[in-house]
């Protein structure tokens, strides 16, 4: 990795193994949750990823390379967080405040590296990829918000 | 793991873990950065970041619990991934930009785990824990902010 360019194909690669791991990973999580509305929520997101990680086989596109993925440890590690709350968290109350946190951190990491990556792209001159990266983050951005909405006004108050 | 308050206090011992992983890893991430800008920021964060150890102790203190960490399996995979770019990045370009992007990450994991803790503290009636982990929380996102800043006027141009 020695140019900006190798950085944003490098870090694209990262984004593109988590999302497709958040997408093997959710449906345990929906199975985890009791919440009817969080259920249904994180439904809509794993729909939402399947659609993402289509988007960023776009972006390898644009820009002249074959999607592929690279072993990312930090999606690893906040899966392996998730998982944990899963297996600790007993009453419904407490398992379903914890696994909205963990969604949220994991929302919070994809947002931080599609902000990375769009500018990266706007930089390296690649309008089409810059937009569908923007596009992936307002995503991620709506589902957080969600989230926060979820936790602030249903879960945090039984 | 049963109650909200059994999910505040676990999610807690993990950030503060977390934290005190962030203050061992930076002067790693300092020694490997060539910008002097980038470099001065991630000293004042490191400074910031000792204060916030602190605060976390006065927040344990508040709900009459002694300080205490717990392994953070997130935290863990951040700091690997941001070791694993210091370690490949080779042009200086490259290199700061992606550990821009690393710092970037962790803030954002920070940023998601006050925003919850600050929301549950306050459902709990912790209003000295819910004032303290506000004020991180918007330490947190002024840090992050400095880096957008730093990698969208600096860094990306080079």
């Amino acid at each position: 990795m020695k140019t900006l360019a190798d950085a944003f194909e490098h870090t694209l690669q990262d984004i593109y193994y988590a999302e497709n791991q958040i997408a093997k990973s959710l449906p345990n999580v929906i199975e985890a949750v009791t919440r009817k509305e969080l259920k249904s929520d994180l439904e809509e997101h794993l729909q939402e990823t399947k659609g993402q990680i289509k988007t960023l086989e776009k972006v390898f596109k644009s820009i002249g390379k074959k999607a592929s993925g690279e072993k990312c440890d930090a999606i690893e590690g906040l899966i392996k967080e998730t998982e944990g709350v899963i297996s600790d968290a007993k009453g419904a109350a407490a398992k379903n405040a914890a696994i909205i946190g963990c969604c949220q951190a994991i929302e919070h990491y994809e947002i931080a590296r599609y902000g990375t990556l769009r500018e990266w792209a706007k930089s390296l001159g690649h309008s089409e990829a810059h937009d569908l990266l923007t596009g992936i983050l307002d995503q991620e951005k709506a589902a957080n918000h969600k989230l926060t909405n979820l936790a602030v006004t249903m879960i945090n108050k039984t």
